[in-house]
């Protein structure tokens, strides 16, 4: 459904851009949801984008449009955009959506916008530059309702109407002491269902999950989704309320960080590529295939070593893809479960010796199986039981050498604190290539004779 | 600092258990969250979990560790549970949580604990049966706040502390006609900053998003994602307002999501293979190996078709692990890049010319690079420039029809409406392998003379 709301929006779009249908167009933006114009905007030539921003009445829709695009689509359009005219959308702009952003302007341009904006903006936005950008600190919002324990629920809600009337997500209220420490949690729900005289303080919880400046993004997800909370507050060094982290930030960084993981076990990338220039793609993903590289020089030399057995038998040769493929194959599931398992929290490097030993066994069936398979289809083709059964072993060897160290290396690295989903994918490759062909032709040379 | 809690409270609850320590262990059991207790779970034994639950005093709180619980081990929890236990929890839990666990046991013994259920929660259970458990009418909370048009914002107050105390999210009050059609929407921060006497039809906003009883869970993720809401409603065919899915849901829905998608495009099964049996695991990982036993097969066939290159140069065979290697790898970085870009709404199908063409050309360079690279290996070696050629084209040669095909399929998967997670694998392995070796060998074959 939103799929296709979004191919309708953009065919719909291109067509009275064609056509030239001014009024239309401009009736259609300004009544679609600017995150269903983010969504198409993607698909838009950049002077059709230019066409559809420039129809935009509202700044408050370009300001939510500007939040909603991807970060790449977002600081291409506004590369030739004037900073008065980029100021006054920031103006409208959550401040962590504002920070984000100017973190990734050069320090010239940075600057600029800042000196333009109204002081209590780009302070609040200067403030949460000093956090790194992956931390509570750099994705929190500084707005938030902090009252006094002594404050009642009737003078709450008064204070919610009087002075928060612009706070995004008003679900919760936080309760400070005299230090502006954060000593309790109250729901808009709680408070509209007590007497309004009942004190803060008599209703609050003060058992309140919260995250620090320097938590990062990746745990402030975790804490959101295992408590089922929309908004978890940040506090400093102090204990002192300085933001709260929002549940549809939670959402983003949930699906940014799934994705991240994902590129980074196939070695494609942090970010995505298909935003990236040609040049860029390339050479994100040349360390990655230079394992692959190592590995197949390494493999070179071990076939080298074995010249003997296999001019005696060229047919050896003939079986090296097999093994690669399935040894490859179960390797990459072993450490994609593991690595997956270790993000979701869902496996612990304590486990380390059930999770390899379980994957072991795991390795050792399925190797017989296929090695059983295919050490018939060289009995069948080449009549010769020796051979046969150099191949089979070959199979059920390097398939458990390969659920051995695509379970084990990643547990290896998360002790060692190293992201294993960066870590895992080039050395198990590396690792199970080599070892599946030097243990194809040590089997031959056992059994074939050296 | 999640993880660390769960480290922490998981030693405590093993160390007391071992002592005997049970008062100690009881009022630890007693003030930790369920949630927390949750996570600690799956790391204690049977008999372990046995006693912690047997501690927790509260119902409320067994209700909300059986919903906290993965599935798989509450299943195995409740297996040797008398009927009249589990029934009494079951009264506790949001429905929807019950109706996933009934979902999954067997006809008699659901029937056995909703017979067991007081009639108003049972009745609302086998409602939410009857729809499929992925999708938005099988992941809704029956509970949510209907109001008339007419009803004024202090009446709506009065009725949220008289009529709704219980419901779980109560951040959006839903306006329906008389005929129970949605017709608005309005936060319950909107209601408490407006005069008692202003009515709901005056203020409510009457773009609602909401979704179909039918629409897939993903979807519904989706959707709350884009339009960053805290609950999406939930309507039948005659858009009638029958569920709400919250926030909290749809960011457990994400995670589980993402671990399917990354688990099935390494063909490692979809769930969660750590906790299911050292043979259901194997068998959910037999089919995709069998992809690469098929590729294997036809690799060594066509390997046989080419023996008289090989046997003139027996060389030949020590490259094979580099060529395979090189390919399978960019092959699994397009298509793990071009999978993840259609699941998460960043590709389009209709784009499938631009970002074929874009990793074709990135396959190309990068075999340009690794293609130089290791023809000069070959040269260095051997001293033989037709054959250090042979390598160095069949790398360019393979790599760039792997990124090809890498991108390729999974487009097509889309557009026929196959899962592209799922097919593109398999394919691409087994594609990539034989493509890789056949171009080997042919160019040797051109090269090196027939």
């Amino acid at each position: 459904m939103t799929i296709d709301r979004t191919k309708i929006l953009l065919d719909t779009t291109k067509r009275l851009l064609r056509r030239g249908a001014t009024a239309h167009l401009h009736k259609i933006v300004n009544k679609t949801h600017a995150a269903d114009l983010a969504a198409a905007f993607q698909f838009l030539t950049s002077s059709e984008q230019r066409a559809v921003f420039d129809h935009i009445e509202d700044v408050e829709q370009k300001a939510m449009l500007f939040s909603e695009l991807d970060e790449g689509l977002l600081l291409a359009f506004i590369e030739d955009m004037p900073a008065e005219q980029i100021a006054e959308i920031l103006e409208h702009m959550p401040n962590d959506d504002v920070a984000d952003l100017l973190g990734k302007l050069s320090d010239d341009r940075a600057k600029t916008l800042l000196d333009l904006m109204t002081r209590e903006g780009s302070e609040e936005v200067e403030g949460l530059l000093g956090y790194d950008a992956e931390t509570a600190g750099g994705i929190m919002l500084p707005d938030f309702i902090a009252l006094k324990e002594e404050t009642t629920a009737g003078e709450a809600i008064k204070a919610l109407q009087r002075d928060y009337a612009d706070t995004e997500m008003p679900f919760y209220l936080y309760v400070v002491n005299d230090h502006d420490n954060l000593v309790g949690v109250i729901s808009l729900r709680q408070l509209v269902v007590v007497p309004p005289d009942t004190t803060l303080k008599s209703i609050m919880t003060t058992d309140v999950v919260s995250v620090q400046t320097d938590t990062d993004q990746e745990e402030v997800a975790k804490i959101v989704a295992r408590y089922n909370i929309l908004a978890v507050p940040v506090v400093d060094e102090n204990n002192t309320l300085v933001g709260i982290v929002t549940v549809d930030d939670v959402v983003d960084i949930i699906r940014e960080e799934a994705t991240e993981d994902i590129l980074k076990m196939a070695g494609a990338g942090e970010g995505f590529a298909e935003s990236q220039s040609l040049l860029k793609n390339t050479r994100s993903r040349l360390p990655w295939l230079l394992a692959s590289w190592v590995g197949g020089v390494i493999a070179f030399v071990v076939v080298a070593h074995f010249q003997g057995s296999l001019s005696r038998l060229i047919y050896l040769a003939a079986f090296i893809p097999a093994i690669m493929a399935m040894s490859g194959n179960i390797g990459t599931q072993s450490s994609t479960i593991v690595v997956r398992g270790l993000a979701t929290g869902r496996l612990s490097v304590k486990q380390i010796g059930e999770v390899v030993l379980k994957e072991l066994a795991t390795g050792l069936l399925l190797g017989l199986v296929y090695g059983l398979l295919l050490g018939l289809v060289v009995q069948w083709r080449y009549e010769m039981w020796p051979f046969a059964m150099t191949v089979g072993f070959a199979v059920v060897g390097s398939m458990t050498v390969a659920a051995l160290a695509g379970s084990l290396l990643p547990m290896v690295f998360a002790r060692i604190h190293i992201d294993p989903a960066v870590a895992t994918g080039p050395f198990v490759t590396t690792f199970v290539d080599v070892a599946g062909v030097f243990l194809y032709f040590q089997i031959a040379t056992w059994l074939l004779g050296a």
